[in-house]
């Protein structure tokens, strides 16, 4: 496989196809989307491919994902698309998983718009893919959030108009500062844990949404005794990747790109040393690794 | 006043209009909104009623409400509604408040779909104006939840396709069976307390929303650890009554029938006695009590 | 074949299924969609089946209907419906072709919401099919017009709030009398010639939708010079099927009874019968005609 | 008024006001709408402040324009906004009218999206209005086509990926040829005549939008023969200026910039001279041209 990256992410050459795959040819370079989907179920026809009742994230979570030197993948014409001639495949590799989910779980559920004020709430890899497809809307602000600095520098190379340093514990109170007491329209949680999605129901506006990206692993604390009046929402979602043609679209466009997010490279042989840089990103500055084969 | 509520709800007669009133004479019969809006700034511009800078709930909340004789309405030119000739104005009293906040903040918030399955947790008064206002969408299953056995059966009266009394603690398993294992489409709260808020969480279906109408005290829990994947919606709103000319269609049209919800009559000298009434509605049965001058 | 009819729509058994078709077997009963959607190309990702680019309107189009004793499906995993245990399957003949174009065509294209007016222009099947979908949305006036006081009679009795025939040429003065010169909301085109799609021209309200779902042979007057200001939506659609699932459960549960259009049954040998009968709908009042094996 | 425009637009100071306006002092320094809304009739609730029923486009049309020393304006508490300290009034008057009018019935009733192919007919004023603001959207194409060969130099340098001269009539077909034989996803007509339209109804794709903004002065040919079966919308619009705030936004934040749109300037004593220059705007390359007293 030309380019895979830690997590379930890929794009590659299909080797053979199984009966009832007519979408694509041995030869072919394809992504490979992080979410299988049958194209048939309730849920696939609704665009949910996240919840396809014989797919969905199985990937590198049900069954074996993509760091491996041959991938077998279920239900393949609806889960791979085709690299375009003379795309850049490194960046296609981005396609497969943080970008639709930092473009759909934060920006298209956030209803981001023109002139108006989001915040992200973590500037790891998916607030920064965020970060990138919120800059699709021309909002007016974009205020990024985080405990380290450095992922805080990135964040405003790449678009962002201000930053917070959350570390002590005052970044509810300067996002509402910063938007005049108003709060913003649009607060993208990137964290998963009780304390970032705290600070979005802390600044969200009147009307506004709270769009949940994090994977969390225990309950939060949902303040409806004064948010019950605010017309809010707050969305959740796993990842559908329904949004992949548009984004593959975007960046032969050159809207996006990609590579901005790739900081590493290894050989699959030593994917180790990748786990070992990975797992020390506020060190390394890691933010996508991508290995190559 | 020709009729009023038990609450901020209202119809009368003006009796003398103020400075920059264009829109109503003395002697126009009109409904008037729970809901005060200017029409000017940026929240009434955008339909947000409720958050008027100037105005909103404050009719019965920061100012005096309408059970007197006399009433003195704020932001008059955008906050009454003229009562068309030969309506029946009592019907009409329950347009100030009780069906819009149904509608927009349980039905219209909830998303109700022709075909689909929705709950509705609580079967109080606000509780059927949602039951009521959604069969406007020609929902499959409509499931109403309450602890109380005579609100059940004023539900199934007024359309419920089933109701589940909760009163076990099983109304969640119990949906969940009736739905086949897959939840609801729409959630709609009507109580205010964590444990209808929880009920919800539990029968939602992936792709569902949970829509909140009922005014919480104290804060809830929110089962992110289940819930991040689930591509839920969860919508808070305070009612605008931007739908009040829309339901004045349907009262007009006899797609609604807003009579339904009035159990009692009292005169406005024995509002003690209506209090008292709609005090006991567990024993007395009632839902609205209307006050006559 | 249980049920098929003049035209393409059909419901059958699976006899035996294809390489590839993993969702059916032999002995199950389906509903054929008039539209073959592989679910895979990016037309049938969108929603828009009817322009599958392997697929579409090609049954009894491009290639051989449903008239016949046994059929061979393309995309059979995307283009079969189950039917479900116990239904009514003359009744689901119906959601094959006739509801779903009334509905996708006329009533989502054309916004219908509460409270609204709409007219539909042509009360033949598909006219009536529009008029029996449309009332998932609790309208308050559906003005039918045809030139046909039977047809005019059956909207009627299935629905309809007014008739106006529009045999002396005052159908769109009549419509603009009716509500009050302000014209309809919806205006549903259900004829395919340009009388009917002027007279829509004629009656949309300022900021209206003129949907049309006529098969047309020759172009229209657009009048522009009128209605540039008018903020209104004129659309086309070539039936989708993709709210198939969703009116099978409206017709599951008993929100909309299809077999209201059903006017007469013939046996696949005599379908020549049937022809003739179709063939002199205006003295057969045949609306659609079921073919039985 | 420190700044006007040949139109009907305008930035000026509020000199004094009548009774019932709240929203504005003497001294303020406003934008004036080229549209006069109520805020209380069924259409400014609904956001068609270009048909209130007292309103709409009445400011040079129905009674004198800007072009003044001093202007008159009905409903100002609806229909003046105010200029943020410190802001380029020069700038602002752009907001008045031609960039709500671009963005509005060009831009949002064309449904622009990240990734798509757009195509302007019409490069003069609002084709660049939209031009400019259909880039708040990321489209992935956006061709402009017009007879000038100016024009279409200032579109690209305006953010034109691609430019038609139509001056040999095969710009339908180029523009089929640039986009692989699908068309465009948004077809913007903004000249006004049947060839403009008539080539939107050529290069529109299957599901695609034609959002013509063009004033016409007659009928143009709607091919419902060929259209009828493309899934597609057409949509008309008298600009409601509901957008202004946000446009505000966008202007405050440097994600628009009006100016582009201004080339000449001229003292209000000279306003023959300028209605000379904006005459042979061919010659003198004249977008909009800035009248100050």
């Amino acid at each position: 496989m030309p380019g895979r990256i830690l997590g379930h992410e890929g794009v590659g050459i299909v080797e053979k196809t199984g009966p009832g795959v007519t979408a694509f040819r041995p030869g072919d370079r394809v992504i490979i989307s992080c979410i299988s989907a049958c194209g048939t179920c309730e849920y696939c026809r609704r665009g949910m491919y996240s919840h396809c009742t014989t797919g969905g994230w199985i990937l590198g979570n049900e069954i074996d994902g993509t760091q491996a030197e041959y991938v077998r993948t279920p239900h393949a014409n609806n889960s791979l698309y085709k690299v375009p001639d003379g795309a850049d495949e490194e960046a296609l590799v981005m396609l497969s998983d943080i970008l639709p989910t930092g473009f759909e779980c934060g920006v298209l559920n956030g209803k981001v718009q023109p002139g108006n004020s989001i915040a992200i709430v973590g500037a790891g890899g998916i607030g920064l893919a965020a970060l990138l497809t919120a800059q699709f809307y021309a909002p007016a602000e974009i205020i990024m959030i985080d405990l380290d600095a450095n992922r805080l520098a990135a964040a405003k190379r790449l678009g962002a108009t201000a930053t917070v340093n959350a570390r002590d514990g005052s970044a509810a109170a300067t996002v509402m500062k910063m938007t005049g007491g108003r709060g913003v329209d649009t607060a993208i949680e990137a964290v998963g844990v009780p304390a970032s999605f705290i600070t979005c129901e802390d600044i969200v506006a009147p009307g506004g949404v709270i769009a949940n990206i994090g994977v969390h692993g225990v309950k939060v604390d949902l303040h409806l005794e004064r948010l019950w009046s605010q017309n809010i929402a707050i969305t959740t979602r796993l990842v559908d990747t329904v949004t992949l043609p548009m984004l593959l679209k975007t960046v032969q466009a050159r809207k996006l790109d990609p590579k901005q997010l790739i900081t590493h490279h290894f050989k699959l042989d030593h994917i180790l040393d990748a786990y070992d840089t990975f797992g020390r990103a506020a060190e390394t500055h890691a933010l996508k690794v991508i290995l190559e084969a």
